[in-house]
């Protein structure tokens, strides 16, 4: 293990056991200080999420402190706050391999870790989790803690919502935790985040209701008949107020706070405190992003969401500058792409549900604020809201990660194709997306989005196939959901910025001919196939490859030609095998009685871990190597066969 | 047209303008009755959905008195409330070919009238499409209104909760509508519903908030210092009951209400009110459901929601008893089951979204109380709700309709599949549905779920096996999330309550042998070609008959056996033709090399409107019928090759 910096009492803390044993109360401010400089150390070393994990050190000390961990249970919403979480609970040693392929995860994992006690990549799922295990120890009988913590932006989800409507009349001492950093990853939005800011402010809820009780004392001086008033008053006061008027109680949860969320002896006492009080109740803690880190306080706190690596003793954020120019990244194609489409096309509208910087939308948003809309963390309402402005006559670019459109589902099928609308999906992080992992992947898109009438699905092999794409979805003939969707990170080309042009619906392209076997590629990974064509051809093998470029419809012409012409073809996709392009195409085979051998290469029937995009390529066995050997394997087969 | 009971200010209406035109302040009352008899009079003699449509009858009635529709925006939360609205808006003379095959939605539905803004089946929409319609039109600097009507029951699930975070921040002038009838189909549970009926009883907030104002008058008059007092409660209370007292205010909604639902001529003077008063805004209305129908009125209303035929004299609900005992419905083997298992694992716990009457779990819920779950609509939370209880060791019954379960993909995905959580999901009305028609047709669950690892995706082809799926589901040695597909309606056996057979996970059954072909079928649509391969039979046709009963894992051994003998194939499935069960079969045979001529029955890729289930069946070729002709077309394709 690399040297990092290992305070004394951060030492002495193998499991939170030895932190609730050996850590006196007068020492938390002190472990927190270590426990935050660890972070620092490794993370400006290594990588990976940095703001949200800083902020609720003080938070994360106190649970561990007051809970007894593992057997109570907490629930870490979204994954990515729980790096001091992961360090006390015995995985301090190895924190240093986060998110490295084969190292651990960037989010809890119950198979890393007893006290990781739910899988959470995405967010505002911990209520209904914590929830669902505070009713079954219920049933079981069995007396624990059950502690949900949860940011003010995984708060606006609908699923949290839910989760709270239910919690609300469960039988229950569930405790939420709302860690009020007033972010999101960008800063966030809506009516809920302006309602926090109100009550968190000077004349806070409680402040005001405390006030007026004071005054209700001071009434009551003014003899008799102001006194039954004021019980009168008091009797209506309490009956608004105090039973309906916060937004947590009106859910029947008992709300506490504000508190400072970085007083770490002040929340022990507090959490000590609520352990006691049955029912759902809410605890609202306020704290800042990348707190006790100099630069991440006073700096962008987007950029320090997960600033990559950097200088600790600077802040300087390391960016290694290229000799020559390199390819851009496919999202910030879409950024630029769409501000140039909708400068053209007045109908054209750009949505992101809380990823404005993680989707490059935000280039849009300083360009065209009334054009563009970042509705929070609320893949739903992104897509149903899209769908209402395409029902007025607009084209709605709705852009949302892969693995995040999975929440959508429904109104992707009920709120859209349905009615034929034409709202373009834009789905970044289409396949494997590298060290966020399992959580993340966009794996199942084209397989769940092909199973959609009136959809058209494509996904381009690089950043002109994207501005064409975008271009094609948005003309005046193109009616009804078209989605494109393409990887996270760098695409291919240095001179990116050609001028549009207009594909047919439906068609793919040859990109080289061939005789021995055909390679059907759909998207960037088509760029894998290249390579591997190249070292082929080295080899003596003539691979032709064809650019599938929609899924559907597919391109029928296309496919005759292929299968008329070869009896050995390899699919490619960076996406699921079951249902994807591989079984579009064999779809076309049946229906067409083709009989070639075809091998599907994409991502196999299980959960990929985490790891570097081409390690988890190649793990799935469809970088450009892997196709190499498919290839010769496929046409030694049939040489054997010959012989 | 039958002759149903039209009245005379009904008569007139053929449009909304008519209504406005026509019909006198005065005489509103007299058409709603109107409204209401003709309601009673078609669906008393038609069937259909009727408590919610009673219920909003004045209100209806007044939303089109006062807004200018079509041009002003009314978008329906569910469809099913809007009878009313489809009799006013010129489908008064089709109203009888309500839900019938061909005839017209029982939904709202664009392409059948410009007056029907958003496609409706599906809960909970309504408000963030008609905040993107009002964005969309501020946009384009278009002036005009934007309703959004939806139900208490609605309001629980999260994507209403997006739309209003969302909404409450927007700078639209939207009126959502919350038609407070206190119930989804079924008595909706939640805080939400505590909440409201707080507000709506006795010690209203207003009414409360009104008190307050008026004794704070009063004490004014207790000199000087009592009114310097005075004033200051009065900001105090201001700042916390008027910006923070009420959920929907916290979330920036004005708030008015509650009002009475079936006054009709105050609902015009509010709505006309309102029409002037900028920014998002709520009314709260209070509705009975089956308003105005004294047997609905008085009786249970989840029955009357959809009540079938009944003597609209006598409100006698019309149930014809069968001369011979008949097969259960499937959700009744479900519901009488799932008691059965229960009894004997006490790790077994059931969870519905506001569907215990549509799917039966109302039978546990009345047999163990403290073992099931409505969780009203929420479907996400009902999900990840369950895997929350899976993860402290129980093995929950998540029971949605498939078009629903479109809703919680990704909590599928990533709360349990993930981690392999043990639970079990029952998907109620899988495959075409019928009289509801597209929104609710079960289409696509085979295919979705089949690209999800570790996921068992299985179907029953009659009460037997649902039994034996659901035991096979919780025996100790299986882990992991299981899903088992049913249809809506009945089964095929009489004497379905035979004792439990443990399955081999991922094993199919040859029901018949036979040479000349053989289907392969999976879940209940089976027994269409049972039918048809007795007609093929009586032809000469010889047909195998093998019920794959597994979609995932698929019987690989049953597979070979099958391709190893026949070449001629086909699949049956009552599920979409991309992606679903089909495509796994012959994902199979390229990955084995099999060359067998496949014909893949299911459902088409275009959506499927209403009609029975038999109608639509033939509709898309895979009924008994279809499925002979299919064979016969097939073998003679292979004579006339041979010949």
């Amino acid at each position: 293990m690399a040297d990092y910096k290992t305070g004394e009492l951060l030492k002495q803390i193998n499991i939170p056991q030895d932190l609730r044993d050996k850590i006196l109360e007068d020492d938390l401010p002190q472990l927190c200080n270590e426990l935050r400089d660890f972070i620092i150390d490794v993370v400006s070393q290594q990588g990976g999420h940095f703001g949200a994990s800083l902020g609720v050190v003080e938070l994360t000390v106190a649970l561990h402190y007051v809970f007894n961990t593992p057997d109570d249970k907490l629930v870490w919403d979204v994954g990515h706050q729980a790096y001091g979480h992961k360090i006390l609970t015995g995985r301090r040693e190895q924190f240093h391999t986060n998110r490295l392929y084969k190292g651990i995860s960037g989010f809890p994992k119950p198979s890393e870790s007893e006290y990781d006690t739910f899988a959470v990549g995405h967010s505002s799922t911990s209520i209904s989790a914590a929830l669902g295990m505070a009713v079954a120890d219920n049933i079981k009988k069995e007396k624990r803690q059950h502690v949900a913590i949860i940011g003010d932006g995984s708060m606006t989800a609908g699923l949290a919502f839910e989760g709270m409507n239910h919690g609300g009349v469960e039988n229950t001492n569930l405790l939420v935790i709302l860690n009020d950093n007033c972010m999101a990853i960008d800063p966030n939005v809506g009516a809920l985040k302006e309602y926090l800011t109100d009550i968190t402010t000077s004349h806070t809820y409680n402040k005001v209701k405390d006030e007026v009780w004071h005054l209700l004392g001071k009434m009551s001086k003014f003899g008799p008949n102001a006194q039954a008033i004021v019980q009168k008053i008091e009797n209506g006061i309490k009956s608004t107020i105090l039973k309906q008027s916060n937004l947590f109680e009106s859910l029947n949860f008992r709300y506490f706070g504000p508190v400072d969320g970085h007083d770490v002896n002040y929340l022990t006492k507090v959490l000590e405190d609520l352990k006691d009080i049955p029912g759902p109740k809410i605890l609202h803690c306020i704290t800042e992003k990348g707190k006790g880190y100099q630069p991440a306080e006073d700096g962008d706190s987007t950029q320090w969401h997960a600033p990559g690596l950097f200088n600790k003793d600077t802040g300087e954020i390391i960016k290694i500058t290229p000799k020559s120019p390199e390819p851009p990244k496919y999202q910030d194609v879409f950024g630029h792409t769409i501000v140039e489409l909708a400068e053209k096309n007045k109908k054209i509208v750009g949505v992101t549900p809380a990823m404005p910087s993680g989707c490059s939308l935000n280039i849009m948003m300083e360009a065209m604020p009334d054009r563009s809309f970042d509705v929070g963390i609320a893949e739903q309402h992104a897509v149903t809201f899209s769908a209402g402005m395409a029902a007025q006559g607009l084209i709605p670019f709705c852009n949302i990660y892969s693995s995040f459109m999975q929440r959508a589902y429904d109104q992707v099928i009920h709120d859209v194709a349905l009615q034929k609308l034409p709202v373009v999906f834009c789905l970044d992080r289409g396949g494997l997306v590298g060290a966020d992992g399992a959580t993340h992947h966009g794996a199942y898109d084209l397989a769940y989005l092909r199973a959609i009438p009136n959809m058209i699905v494509s996904a381009p092999m690089n950043e002109e196939e994207l501005r064409n794409l975008m271009y094609t979805a948005q003309t005046e003939e193109q009616k009804g959901p078209f989605s494109i969707r393409y990887p996270r990170g760098k695409g291919v080309m240095i001179d990116w910025k050609k001028p549009f042009k207009k594909l047919k619906i439906g068609t793919g392209r040859r990109i080289k001919i061939g005789v021995d076997l055909a390679i059907l590629s759909i998207g960037a990974i088509g760029n894998e196939a290249i390579k591997a064509i190249k070292e082929l051809e080295r080899d003596g093998v003539s691979v032709a490859h064809y650019d599938m470029r929609f899924v559907k419809p597919i391109d029928e012409i296309l496919l005759h030609e292929v299968f008329g012409k070869f009896t050995k073809v390899i699919t490619l996709e960076d996406g699921c095998l079951m249902g994807g392009m591989g079984s579009a195409i064999i779809e076309f085979m049946a229906d067409h009685h083709y009989h070639a051998e075809v091998v599907r290469l994409g991502i196999p029937d299980e959960f990929i871990e985490h790891g570097t995009q081409s390690e988890l390529y190649k793990e799935c066995c469809y970088d450009a190597e892997a196709i190499v050997k498919t290839s010769k394997s496929l046409i030694n087969k049939e040489n054997k066969a010959l012989a």
